[in-house]
């Protein structure tokens, strides 16, 4: 940036099962440049590695700083982590087990490393730039594929023994509905996550109840994504609108439960649907909220939408490194 | 057939929702001719209807017969019906609403005709000539796109008020699972129709779960037919196994509920997906029959599958004609 | 009741587990004279039924006519029976197994007998003679203990293969509530019975949420009966007024699921709970009907509240055996 | 304790419905004097803090200390609290609203003062000198007329915005059962509390299905407590040992997914019922928990009963007041 002694840049990085994205950032968590790639993964753990260095590299040239500036690498990844010996225990997008993440980023980049959760990632990442920055602590809920959730707590991303948690989508809400012979009945997920929006938008489809859905994309889950949710909402398939409140409502049922749980001071949603739809979503999250909160727990907590989109898991991943540093200094 | 005095012959139809079908039998409900076309639905209603008579033509002719030994004409129809006016009263394949097919029948082929319920039809074939000849009571339950059912009581199809009736698909069974948003939950439609499996399935396949289902027939609900199930089941897919005995299992509850109610000598089970995979279907019900039946009524019923296949109905609906007029001479 | 040649005259027994009931009818079916008593058994079972003919012999002594004129007796019994050989197979309040009852009844009182299900002569006398006279078809259900139901169809009480039938009770409407532990959870009658009413109603005057029926009744079940519930309610206890709606808007669900099946001309609704709050009880039965029934069998049924009160089953079982004798010659 | 310059002594208060408790501990928790009395409200507020004084002047007394020795006193409080500002904002069974209790302590006994959740207290006491001793995080679950829950994480009681909070008996885990009416349905504490328990057990008594049961306590709710239910299975009551085998797994199903979200070290169950029955209420609630364990947090926990029985929140409350001491000096 200039010729004084360089000052330290951070990097963030976010490990996707589709997409990978590093972003390096001043002290200030100011984006300074970016790279996102697919992930693709090989058959060769290295090449994988390679890939994701690289990109590493590409962000740090696009940045315009030299390497040795970099002070410290966070990485959000998917999957069972071991948090404390810096492990991937299982990433089965990349066909990866027991990938020692934190270790290779230290050997190659000659920095320290860190590697958390990619959802506690993105809530670490809104709590320390976005939507719930400087609350006392935020829980952060995101519908996709499943339902992701983390939390941060006085300042520190809340952590199980030897394991990440906040596995919100497997809160039991009900004995039966989703999930049917393949796992645990009556999850938030099983009922509330993109998928099972899709599912069920695409029987409606499928039954001639979701004219304007069926012709934006048939009957295929695939192609039933948030944003075609929303604009087959807005051409009219009232079907597809009531199944969408729905979850979003279950989604609140759960969320009324963690709030009697954790109590949080925000709690924060984000993902593509919440993203796609945000007034609705909202609305029928707090709605469902009710069913579940206790009276003393109705009014303490504020519910938002997440503002960081696709950066927040990379932000938080950089803010965690640093966080790190400074506190063992 | 012969030369001398006529014998009558009987005109069983089938009005399906994709095809039609019409059957001419002897006496004994013999088979003697038949005509089987797309149903192809026209923005004038005379234009079906011309299409459907055509198709009766066609089977009397298949079966070398004058039209004039046609002493009745039963048809077995989709939708809600006016039993007594003879009147469909709502047939959203067709485009058609109040259209009188009884009065309509007897005016082109100048004889008695009847109209019955689809399912009630294919019932009362398997009792008039099929699986459940000769008792006293039978429950019929035809798992496809929504669950059909249909009862036999004392040698006659059981009867509501001005209606149809016998709609085992909207048993409530839960008070979650299915149908969200549109319609009440829990049903045992929403819950363990074949559509409802083939959802289940489609997430299965998306979340990688069912990788020979992936590969027949990716993640359209469409595409997963009950033909397509049982072959991915055959070849390894043990989540797709699960799903299809979570929804038998679930059929049985109903039955079992239903059993309670009405015992019935005998509960034949047809439809799609119980003729690709009997086995697997029957033992599911029968231990989901378990969790529901009283003790007194667990073994006063046999559980058979239907024989006649796609014959059921139109067997049905010409032993009901004859069984009118035989009542009224 | 004169001296002219005597007309015949017809008894209706009914057998219940705490008290027994002997009605005398002439051929209209007016009641001619009465006897109830208390049930009591005892170890002999000739004893008891020694009791039970001299209550028959006493409502005839009442009626003031000679034992020769008695042309049938029908008599209403509890638990699983055999009606083609008129035993009864099980009533464990009365410690009675395969007892031969109608063969008793003939011998002793040198006339034709006739047994059947309590609820089926209760629903049966209220189409005979009371709120349902003439209608095709009827469904009575009688929350009680458990929920009772009965069916007539086309003059005839409905009936199942060797057995009673028409368990309403026993109708899965959820995967959870009541009965936990000691028989299918989430039955019409683990959700909805006055049984499962009074349990809730007793832990809401545990918990201080219902302080008069906490005074009419302290916290015992045994105490908590239909009326008292009714005052409590009368008196201010909101608690108990939402445990009351709530179990009859399920009483509803089940309802609404069973018009769906047979479509009855006729809903009646009998026991003491809703004698001791008709209001209330069949507002929230209609509301709950309205969760499950189909819009086309919406309005197809009429819902009325039982007339005969405690002489619905006498007056049944008497019009049966007069059916039964009619139909003979 | 001897004549040496006085060391500190710690009282630890616990405020309950029925009885009120102070103990007197010395600097390593080793208890020196008590004093248990019933905790008897009356309509003057400082009547009843008067009571509550004098119970902690006469465990001093018994601990024969001077009262210059307490060097703080932490109490355990029912119902809503303000922690911040040491309120109880409302305790129902003593009539109280808005007592300043931390600031009243202080004021007469000269000495710092803290309040903390009663069961948060139980936890923090078993973490302290209990079996949970040491552990990085610890959830406890104490079931009862409700289902409390407690929670420390590294080493401090975890707290809620301006609120305790780990209210797990309001974890919604189905869509029936439970406080039909009169809340949320399907909350763990609906279905499977000591009183959800106490009223199936009796409904299983007026039944029939628990004679023990009924010898002992009658239908009554009030006289069926944990140590009733206890010696009614041992005595043979199948039926009430199924009820409870149900309650504890459905506390497994909530443990479960409190794992998912907070993966704690250690899992610790307490209150009169596990007490009663321990083997047979862990092995059920172990049971129940697989059914919702994600596979990756299925052995991170321990799963253990409570040790310190009554004392438990005496201890926390203790300690806490110690903690808060030593930390701010």
């Amino acid at each position: 940036m200039n010729d004084q002694p360089a000052k330290p840049v951070w990097v963030g990085f976010d490990l996707g099962g589709t997409k990978m994205m590093a972003v390096v950032f001043d002290d200030q968590l100011k984006i300074l440049g970016r790279k996102r790639r697919k992930t693709r993964s090989a058959n060769d753990r290295q090449v994988t590695l390679e890939r994701l260095f690289e990109t590493i590299d590409m962000a740090i040239e696009d940045a315009d700083v030299t390497p040795d500036r970099v002070a410290g690498i966070g990485a959000g990844c998917p999957g069972p982590l071991d948090l404390q010996k810096g492990l991937i225990l299982e990433a089965p997008n990349l066909g990866w087990k027991n990938v020692a993440l934190k270790d290779q980023l230290e050997k190659r980049f000659k920095c320290p490393a860190t590697i958390c959760n990619d959802v506690d990632g993105g809530v670490f990442g809104e709590y320390s730039a976005g939507v719930a920055k400087g609350q006392r602590s935020v829980l952060g809920v995101f519908p996709g594929t499943g339902i992701g959730g983390g939390f941060v707590y006085e300042g520190q991303i809340f952590r199980g023994t030897r394991a990440s948690c906040m596995e919100v989508g497997y809160l039991q809400l009900a004995t039966e509905g989703g999930s049917a012979g393949v796992g645990p009945v009556g999850t938030l997920e099983g009922l509330a996550s993109r998928l099972a929006i899709s599912a069920e938008a695409a029987k409606a489809a499928y039954r001639g109840q979701a004219p304007r859905l069926f012709e934006l994309a048939g009957t295929d889950l695939s192609k039933i994504r948030s944003s075609v949710l929303a604009r087959a909402i807005e051409k009219g398939d009232t079907a597809i609108e009531a199944i969408v409140r729905r979850a979003a409502e279950q989604t609140g049922w759960g969320i009324g439960c963690l709030i009697n749980i954790l109590a949080p001071d925000m709690v924060v949603l984000g993902g593509g649907l919440v993203e796609a739809l945000p007034k609705l979503y909202l609305e029928s999250v707090r709605e469902g909220i009710k069913r579940n909160v206790l009276p003393s727990l109705a009014d303490v907590h504020k519910l938002r939408v997440a503002e960081l989109g696709d950066l927040a898991t990379a932000i938080g991943a950089a803010a965690l490194i640093k966080q790190q540093l400074n506190s063992r200094s």
